[in-house]
């Protein structure tokens, strides 16, 4: 079977339904927390991790120092599908996305963002319809408050492990993180199970009981 | 006087007026946090509370234990009117609501839900205008990290009492509870407090003075 | 050169614009955190502050005081322009706005309201297009909960010092305070920084990469 | 029967005991919560509440102002065995109580202090075996972050409310306030109910098993 | 080799070597967090895990429910070397600890307790030497607040997986879980890896160079 | 004047009495946060800031690499009186004090270390009376958790900006930072407000109201 392409994935899965196979799977700590959301509700997010991770720092930089050094080389690498995510900690002090960010990664095809840290131009980057995931709106820039001090190094991002080539989900649920040596039994398991979702559905907008739909299908 | 259908109420009060007569009644506490948001700002919301309350588990079902069984007890015996609000503890693990309750729920004329725990499936749950007020967002089921563990109990939900019965009333600017014993009272004052605040706000409008307005209405 | 007048600040500048203005010139402490969130993402406020220091109290008024006395002054003596900012503390009880105060305010010209205290009314006061940035929204009225016990003194409103007559300025990115002192050298030091944001923005959008636009414009 | 006096209080019951009784006389929110801790764990404390409320300033005090005339008048007007109790809100940025009040509150009798804000000259304090109930330890002054701004009105420490008159009890467990109403009430209960504790502890001491134990006894 | 007796643990190992070997094994999350405190920190504590989890509840027991069921069957089963460790989630709310539950598992030859719940009569449970971690102090009775709802399971407490048998170890420096499935594993790194600390800790004491004692014992 | 020595600052001065001047002279954010505690209460310690600042990472060090390899530097080349001052972000991840760097910086004379993150090895620690301040106490190497990535540089530690070789005093009562450009202007005025504190004392020992007496000495 040819391995399913990102665009075949976001017009198929949502982010519940791998939630749920990553779960049955064992795989329980992938999603990441609900301080996490999306700047537009509307978007569905596939893409392949690209790393980064973010130190408080509490000076500007010095003469010479190029703080971006470390960004600028992430975003002009991007691929297309790549999907920048970021540590930025809990100090809450780190905003590492923006306007001019989201518009470089998007000429370069990047599938979204994501990070624990705060996002500014928001409209700016609603209007682009480019996937964000964020953990606060702010107009804080990163300079003298944060750099990114390593990248396409494992990390973790709200809490959960992201490594380098980890599949990346998002919708208005939220966000979950595939590991990549189970991404394809991650993906077997989510179409079949899509089947069994979509009977209990139309069961009950039936009116049927919940009790005999769940005999029925064993989803809820 | 025949008592307010729950469509009147609806259709009349709004959730700031029904906690300032609780207030002026003494009963300062019924009110939920800001931290619990109805999915859609567009909906009014009025029901009975069908009570539940959530434990915290760390480990899978055992064989031929079904998880959902109180769950499946309380939706498949719910009344037209009836509104399941949920206690869900502050661990922030439980997520007890989705696409597949709400339709459950909606079916029977269940006139929403409340919970101090997470909620998925938000997009589908908005489309279908079932209003839902929850703590969060998130795509994790519940299965292994909550039971519900007893139902039509006294709770408490975002820290607010709720007995089962009591008038639960929602709308954009949050959730008040009604104990059952004080509603007819609650529902006599509030038609009557109606009418000084549109005096109140007509007079602003007009451009008068907020001192002089309020020394004739009373009300701020 | 004429000051610049609020309308034209409104049209011209973006709060993440003057947060980097005032980083750059050493004033990194002006931003709102992003707690305190915009009621309606869509409007642009500028203004200039009337402060309001909240306290909590735990008792209803005693017979004959009017808790609302210093609320009434404050805002029956708003000039166009002026923009109230209350100081509500972090207990979360204290939600010292609502349609009514919105009402009264806009009439007299008020710029907006910003508070890191709780509001309501949010659906009547969005209609109104009357900006206002909030730490939350809830039903409860601040009547036994908190009092207004200074206006016009310095205050901190979200760990951000404002000072009566500071400019306070507001977009979906959140809010900064610009102390009157330096408002014509952030004003004039903006202007000068649009130019650089414009340029970068272009060149990337034409594809090119991000270290290049970053050594040619300096703006990141 | 004679009323008990505060000595005799201190000498026969704790905290846990209190808390007991006032729990099974429907009294479920008279604890302060385990981030309120006594200075020194050795000390029992017992007496009447006299109330303060803090509110946050963000100015030094004007000239000519007293910042500190409440908490003279208050301090100046100390019985034996009053008790101030000071609500300080939940900045952090209050600390009320240190080695000067606590000397002048001493050579007045006062029972001890309690208050959910800081307290500094913590080894002085300890040095004149007075009790003092507090929710941090800090060096900052109160002037110019807080002024007393009310005193013997009701308040909430803590989350409890606390009326002038009531009975505050504090141990290593933590502190109890007990309505000045139910306190006739509360003191005979707890006599009694010491008797079963007693004879609790004896029998599993004993080495009995804690099921025969309870069946006799009905303590846990 | 025969198997390691607690006692044997207690005198020769230490909280943070204990850690350090799991780290090194790649069990890098088995340390309970900060908030978790020992009652008295002169006391060490090795044992194995008996689980309780713990529900929060909202109404006092119905009439002929015993409410402490589950409890005094987990304490009269206790072996000795056994401790319980229970889940009490995040509401601050259960405090399921106290003098009599200390008496009667001490009795038993109980090794200790932990939970990320309140605790109680501590200056008794200090005077017994009987070692109990816990997550805050406050004179609160479980009674109407909680009721232990499973025992004898895998749960997590302060965040960490405790299984039943698992090897828990304790002191100043806060509390580790071993999983028993590796024990004897982290057992025997263990005492090796004693060596290099002594050898690290006289070299650094008689004043060597940091550099120089890391160099050639490798050991931080 | 001959400059005080640190020992003469350790036996003369108290932390609240700097805390005062500090306030005195305008510097009103020289304290750090009650959560950041001795770990001695007995220690007095004044000493000349030496810098470093944490990041966390989420991998162990890669081969060869030396994630101690700053701390090592830092520590080898302490001079006496020097302090070690590390900023430790928010995770609360990062524990980088322990009773070998103690040992290590007391050979050589340091004045004492403060974090705003974890220590382990406290038993040890305070055997030596080497004072430590720290945000809490665990038994988490920082290995694979956090690396020192900068040191000698302007940090954050506890929100409070700590330059280098800045005076920080602590005592029991917490932890101030002196900036050098002021240390002279605050030991000047620091010697004098001590004859009002005692003053003070001493009136209020010997039974005098508290509004007399802070009539004649202006301090409280």
């Amino acid at each position: 079977m040819k391995p399913m392409t990102l665009d075949a994935m976001r017009e198929t899965f949502f982010c519940a339904l791998l939630s749920d196979v990553l779960d049955s799977l064992g795989y329980r700590d992938q999603a990441l927390p609900p301080s996490i959301r999306p700047l537009d509700e509307e978007l569905v997010m596939a893409g392949r991790a690209r790393t980064g991770l973010f130190m408080d720092v509490y000076a500007p930089p010095s003469a010479g120092e190029n703080p971006y050094a470390l960004e600028i080389k992430l975003i002009d690498s991007l691929e297309p599908g790549d999907l920048p995510v970021f540590a930025c900690g809990k100090t809450g002090r780190i905003g590492p996305w923006g306007g001019l960010l989201s518009t470089a990664s998007m000429v370069r095809g990047a599938a979204g963002a994501v990070m624990d840290g705060l996002v500014r131009d928001i409209r700016e980057i609603r209007a682009m319809k480019f996937p964000v995931f964020h953990a606060g709106i702010g107009p804080l820039d990163s300079k003298g408050r944060g750099i990114l001090a390593q990248i396409d190094v494992p990390i973790e991002c709200g809490g959960v492990r992201v490594a380098p080539g980890d599949l990346v989900f998002g919708d208005a649920d939220g966000c979950v993180v595939v590991p990549q040596a189970i991404e394809a039994e991650v993906i077997a398991a989510a179409r079949e199970r899509l089947k069994g979702e979509r009977g209990t559905m139309e069961a009950l907008r039936a009116g049927r009981k919940l009790g005999d739909v769940f005999t029925e299908f064993g989803v809820l």
